[in-house]
């Protein structure tokens, strides 16, 4: 008999609450967070602000919205930004960061390696001598693990080199940690050494921890305050939100988990080289492959039960909570048997 | 033994899912909303554009969301917008409908009664006698019960004038129905029935309703399309959302239960009148009470465990499921006894 | 023989540069205003700010633009800001003070004349107790001469009243004084009297003063520098501008003709009284008379070749240089053989 | 004796307006332009149109201006555009392009020469693999000539290329022809052979072609009666504006003068490569210098009275009306003798 199953590796975002989570849902303690704060959403809220260093933190729906509430206290009308080339806030938020945030974007290239920009050239990007005299440059927004490029991770003397460049030059940092869990378990790291130096960090529960809903921003007491209040400005306060809260209270004690999901992508990656694929060697949960026509590949796989999709030009596969090893090996023999 | 529990009558967003709900949502099949939707949150969407009359429904995390993303696709820059004095879009919103939405607000006066503009303002506002030639006025903005009016509904044979007012000025109609179904059971008419010619409405769960989180933005198919990629934008859109749509679907078998609130706000009026103070008969779930002293009364009221908040410079009282009779009862003996 | 030229009673902007001033253009020193400012134009500056007693003024090529940079810079993202109804800032700019500056207007009744709030008002509307809890209001936009309310003046103990109002409550203050120079006039106080407290002002060099093009801001050296950085933001940095700037500053030595418009203003008044018009005594250059049908009576007019704007569900005449006394006497010739 | 006069090579914007164009001014004929159009605003939107082969034309203040309108114009919200890397749109607009525009920029790598990036790239963007699958990509932008590459000039067959991708990928097509008479007659074709295919043109009167002030939009019928509409949205609309059209009308005489610029920028070029200096060679009147510190040698220029500036982390001088030959050579004189 057949295993016909899909196998979802479309993203990370895919994973389902399991019981334990929908347990600690059901039980938490509520209030209404818009009003007067709900007090599982506080106690998330500090827990995040914990791991990640930072004096204080705010849930927020999604990752899009904690990167966009980011840049809209940044950001003043009309500055430029940095951001390595492909990063989410450019190309996966529908251009909020220029049309609510107001900021014009300077993508860099990965000259230090995939996703990853030299602090050089952030130096270079703020060099008067450029003749951009005109924009004001007030931000350089990082992204560990970076998305586009693969999951691939920035290791923390290279952030440490970026953080000091932009001080240098006057910038303030944002840190898309969407992935942060992921860079930090790749790297064998508490997550607090990868946000050294930065203003704010966003980074998701609903991704590879498994929550069903929510973000959080983390920063100073000043930027959450203030954070606080753009989240209502554009929607994003809620009410009971200590049901949501309580599952990412479980999400978070299931950062070391994210390494089988690691050894999971390794393993799909040797299977597609084994099969000709051209892969680029995964460092985290992200497995890129570039094939000669992204559309036609995506196809053949959907036929054999294989959920992928097309990024930076490439076939991306996401390893995540709700594959396992033997669906991995599934994975690879539904290619192989379709000489995909 | 005195009571001497807080009564929270500062809103009927405080409300907290109950046991029903709390398994319903346990029990919630999900999948990735914004990936490729959640099923029980397509139920809930199905469900309330049944209700509303609408073809199709968007699940957003808040009624500010809800009200923000609809005034965004409505409004094109600096298009003017009309809504009643105090409405929730002018007032209680941040200014999102004119730093987000680029819209020009235009108060409309309570000539109608209270919360209730006259067809006739809204035609005489879109006459081009009125000079006002450089703006495109392109919205009328309704809300039905209106909050800043004391839960004020608006009979359907008025909001039927009005919409033929703004169809005829070449108006597109936007009705921020967060309590609509306090309206519909003050009226004795189903929901639909009051939003007859609209081309949105938004209604919110998480308030008399019970839901810990959600509203809903219904409207015509391309409209929920675009909204659905607004939502996005500013990052409303959600993942495994099903676990709060199934909470919503409970809320909404609980429509008619909000009589009780409606019969306990006319409880809490009347004694408050006969304690002297000067209020307006409530229609809804909401009472509002005139004192000299807005500031000095709250601190009153909250040194005897009874919670409210300021609106339209005046005292408001909300009832909600989470506040009984024997509640009210003895919101009323603590006012007394202290003679506030 | 019939005199039948056209009366152009539309606006003051419609006046001509006569030779005198075109000499003045031809013979201005002038040098790049974007690169390294122009002497004639800093000479125009320098001019209006000592006339506005201010520390620094800015030229821009319109009062709208004038008006649009400073609440650009006096608000924030979503505050609120109070104007009087029908303040040319919420009513003639296309709505660029919600979308561009991203403002929330809120319109103050006329309780203390035509086109004057009360002090006390304004500080109602920043009384916490309104319930607005949620926006902040910021700045107060005044308008002296107010032209929705037929060219009403402000005197200067109110101007003090409301300033002091707005200070007490926390608001910056823009005067809008496109026409502040008829309000001198009309005084007999210089402008400086007028501006008493407040953060900006605009004004305009080709309304009554006759320059063919520009208006100018003045307030704070720092106010006046950010603005500089703005106007070139939105593209109102020219280059050559002393052309224009000679002009303007042969217009500000014609303050004084001023009190000819007025007197023309009052004998239209009277002569469109006296046959039968409900007219509103004019305080300066601009009358106001109320018609049964706006559309009707403008092309009635036109029949005769008086040419005269709706504004306010009125018709407006506005008197003005390039017509004489003579002009309104044919004016009020035609008006009254045609028995419009 | 000693020539010391400076020499202002900075931009052809410092040109001043020669006695010839100052009698036109002062002979325009005029109207009010915002309430009725000025007659020779008129002519000279109806030769701009012609030239450039156009429906219609609209002036504006200023080149920044005529690229925002025609950005705003193309753009909703959070649209995503392309433009070559260095365009004016992107650097020299104080981030207007997203602040206001609230466009998503991405920058074009000069892959077919400076300032020029190939057909196959524009293709490539828009390709839907490259997984940048929220943005909706709207607009390319292109610049002719290309001011941070040098006053690099686009040939037309490069230019009908770059169209049909645009074309071909859903795009529309802007064009920043600030300079493009100098594409024109560096080309020795007709201006209307470079804008085949384009939505909208910008170019500018106050660069090499002299008059004081002033820009013109060109484009369709639609196009232009809206871009009316947002001219005065941001304060751009003039009222006399005769005065400046008048000058913009002779400086339309003069486009084949420009061709001295060009041989003066040329002879520029080589002395300063016989002085060691590493220069590019000039397409048009633009010189770029690469130097080994550009502040330095920017200040020595300065102190033998040669005014230049930074621009793309080179030495860029501009060659305009103002300067002569004779300039050219005292220029080069005096960067011999001091070593420069």
């Amino acid at each position: 008999m057949t295993n016909t199953a899909p196998i979802d590796l479309r993203s990370d975002t895919v994973t389902r609450p399991d019981e334990h989570m929908l347990a600690a849902m059901a039980a938490a303690e509520v209030g209404d967070d818009v009003l007067d704060h709900d007090p599982t959403m506080r106690a998330l809220e500090e827990r995040v602000a914990h791991l990640l260093g930072t004096a204080a933190a705010l849930w927020v729906p999604s990752g899009s919205m904690g990167n966009l509430i980011s840049l809209m206290l940044h950001l003043q009308r009309g500055d430029r930004f940095l951001a390595p080339r492909g990063a989410h806030v450019l190309a996966y938020e529908f251009g909020s960061a220029a049309w609510l945030a107001g900021g014009m974007p300077q993508p860099l290239d990965w000259d230090a390696g995939p996703g990853r920009p030299k602090a050089a050239t952030v130096r270079a990007q703020c060099d008067g001598s450029t003749g951009y005299d005109t924009l004001r440059t007030t931000l350089l927004c990082l992204e560990n693990t970076h998305n586009g490029a693969g999951g691939a991770v920035t290791p923390p003397h290279e952030h440490a080199q970026l953080a000091a460049a932009a001080r240098d030059s006057g910038l303030r940092i944002h840190l898309d940690g969407a992935r942060i869990w992921n860079a930090s378990v790749a790297l064998g790291l508490p997550p607090a050494a990868l946000t050294v130096g930065v203003d704010s960090v966003q980074t998701c529960l609903s991704k590879g921890l498994g929550a069903p809903v929510g973000s959080v921003i983390a920063g100073g007491a000043d930027f959450i305050r203030e954070a606080r209040r753009v989240r209502r400005m554009i929607g994003g306060g809620v009410r009971q939100g200590g049901v949501l809260a309580a599952a990412g209270l479980v999400a978070l004690d299931r950062i070391d988990a994210l390494a089988e999901d690691h050894a999971n992508a390794r393993l799909l990656a040797a299977g597609l080289a084994e099969h000709g694929w051209e892969v680029t060697p995964p460092q985290t949960n992200i497995v890129l492959a570039a094939v000669p026509d992204v559309g036609v590949t995506l196809q053949r796989l959907a036929a054999v039960g294989v959920r992928a999709v097309a990024m930076s030009g490439q076939i991306r596969f996401v390893t995540h909570r709700d594959v396992s090893r033997a669906d991995i090996e599934e994975t690879l023999r539904r290619i192989g048997e379709a000489r995909i």
